[in-house]
């Protein structure tokens, strides 16, 4: 076995292990791109020895996709046939896990128009409801992991003879697969975020205070909020770990409680390309401002996918020195670069991320502060030299996060 | 551009252009192996320059399909999600294209029992009936092309470093996609089969003789037999061709009115292995005896199959110096070895190779001598040293090929 085999087989276990928490006798679910089919083949085959009663593979293709956008009618873009719609509503229903792989990051879809992505991606989301409710439960468990790519390394690192070789190193960096015990690191990493959530959830903040350059904000919590981070247990006794990596605790942003400007530490990535240099400017929750020194188009259509898309749904806190960070890498891949710094997400509010929240009707969830969109775009804010306070009810504060790490942790 | 590049363009083209007969406003699916990659994207993005409304490709890939059969518990071999089982039908329910690419030969499952490979089969043909049936009744364009892999080349020539070169040299002549325009060569043979359809059917033979080395066997047509070869034609006037490449022309043999002895010209490929240096007797349709030098267990299991397996289906008849033949190459795929040499298939007949076989009840399909099965398993017979006399119902008979060449074409 060659060095790469070695290194796939090593990460193919790690993923059905600890991040997919496969049990034998279920059924495997992949969605990955067909440039990941070496990754894909070796995790296929391998959850098959460990027992998986069945593997389905859910393949996309970036440069067919591209064509479509491309070249096909703009009315034929909400077109998909009735199966498509079904596969994954049909896992989730029969409760099979599932196995994301993130392979490419956004660069294919450069130059197209983001109104067309957008249609596209609704048609498919909207049809896909089932699904995405089932997974908002945990009804089943589910992981998304990065695979590199010379597609993707190539961007990264244009003209470098060793760009695949720089991505592969950073990203096992990142997922601790350079660690001698890569499922031991997680298993510990979890630890520490759930104790990071227990601390964070006895405080009962009713809010956080942002400081730094280009920042002055203040983040309201959900009545009743949450914090959760590391690894997911369902009912049945599953343990897995829905993003590989995580580094972050996160809970509930107070839809209506958001005040003050953000200055952006990360570019945004979306489908169609990346948003530079941002800053966005809230009052009482809502966006009224937002800048960006290039792809501000970008910035807006997540803005105006729906009137609730202004709002934030999530608030994460994750400290300067994750693995991420330490890689050195920006991937741009939300999954890689959202556990890198602290960050919000615009849209969205995770229903588990407020008390009682997954079987609340939608007027109770937004009476507690929670948000309804169907956008959750994360957006990174953090980094050393951004100053986080706790805010009580009172009115009083206390430090929270000085130089990117936890006050209490030290 | 490149010459690969050049090359599957070339090939995508006349692919889309004249074997799927693709119509602007049509979707498309693409039924493939994954190893197939850079065709699939060359000629999936074609297809929406062309005008295809939607490309979907339902993706295969044999390593983790192996794998399956290797791990996963014999009671799970049945098991599929509805929407895999739905994807065929609604495609072809919809009327749409359907572009199948073989990529691989049957070597992948070398080794693995083959009643494990039938059950598998069995369980998903059963669920995709409907399907078959609309592709039986021709409601839709379809087509299967071969493209050549490394894989497959080093099957076919082992520790050969020039073996994908030869590989696709030698398809390149099968397809004619070597000659100045392939779509003009295309039209001509489909003409020439044509014509040679309307000669057979004018002679209205009642049977056909077969001799040569190792085989004196009579084979009786069926009752209102209709020969078939070349471009088909839907009603909304889409043609196509079902085969790429095809240098036949078939009907329906007389399921009770075989006998004699046939040996086998070429070896027999299953998904399991290959049968080689094989020889049936037949008495009153039925197969009697079967004998090979290696691979019996193969061919049994395709007489096994059902019971309606261990009689003809089909009669083919293929000159010996088709481009498949002038390759000097035995692909090991039955697409295109068939198209190398005379053939018979064991169970089903083909609809519409009788005469308003299409709606007709199974009794009466029985009565004119069609067959129904679940197999239907071409085997090649036909060589240059093989004779083949047309048998008049009167007991008369005239020379119809002489070292491999139609007389009436002299």
């Amino acid at each position: 076995m060659n060095d790469i085999d070695a290194h796939l087989e090593r990460y193919a276990r790690l993923t059905l292990e600890v991040a997919v928490g496969l049990r034998a006798g279920q059924r495997l679910m992949i969605y990955a791109e067909t440039n990941a089919l070496e990754f894909v083949r070796v995790v296929g085959a391998m959850a098959y020895r460990m027992g998986a009663r069945y593997v389905y593979v859910l393949w996309q293709d970036d440069v067919i996709h591209r064509a479509r956008l491309q070249h096909a009618p703009k009315d034929s873009l909400t077109e998909m046939y009735e199966f498509e719609a079904n596969s994954v509503n049909e896992m989730a229903e029969a409760r099979d896990a599932l196995l994301a792989i993130t392979s490419g990051g956004p660069a294919p879809f450069e130059g197209i128009d983001p109104e067309l992505i957008q249609i596209e991606s609704d048609a498919i989301e909207e049809r896909r409801e089932r699904f995405w409710q089932l997974l908002g439960s945990q009804a089943f468990n589910l992981t998304l992991v990065p695979f590199a790519t010379p597609e993707w390394a190539n961007r990264l690192f244009p003209n470098d003879s060793k760009a695949l070789e720089k991505l592969r190193k950073a990203m096992n960096h990142a997922v601790m697969l350079d660690t001698p015990d890569p499922s031991a690191a997680w298993h510990q990493t979890c630890e520490i975020l759930h104790a990071r959530c227990r601390s964070l959830n006895a405080k009962r903040y009713s809010g956080l205070r942002y400081s730094g350059p280009g920042t002055n904000l203040e983040i309201g919590l959900a009545d009743d909020h949450n914090w959760s981070g590391g690894a997911s247990q369902l009912e049945n006794g599953i343990r897995f770990v829905a993003d590989l990596p995580t580094f972050e605790v996160y809970t509930a942003a107070h839809r209506d409680r958001v005040n003050g400007v953000v200055r952006g530490t990360k570019p945004i990535d979306v489908s169609g390309g990346s948003v530079e240099g941002w800053s966005l400017e809230f009052r009482d929750g809502r966006v009224v401002g937002a800048h960006a020194a290039r792809g501000l188009e970008f910035l807006e259509a997540i803005l105006n996918a729906d009137e609730s898309a202004r709002y934030l749904g999530e608030v994460a806190l994750v400290p300067s020195d994750s693995p991420v960070e330490e890689s050195g890498v920006i991937f741009r891949s939300t999954l890689l670069d959202e556990n890198a710094a602290s960050h919000i997400a615009l849209g969205r509010t995770y229903r588990r991320t407020i008390k009682d929240g997954e079987d609340m009707e939608a007027k109770a969830f937004f009476a507690k502060g929670g948000n309804l969109s169907r956008v959750h775009k994360d957006v990174m804010i953090g980094s050393d030299e951004i100053d986080v306070d706790g805010v009580f009810a009172d009115g009083s504060s206390e430090p929270l996060m000085r130089k990117g790490q936890f006050v209490f942790e030290r």
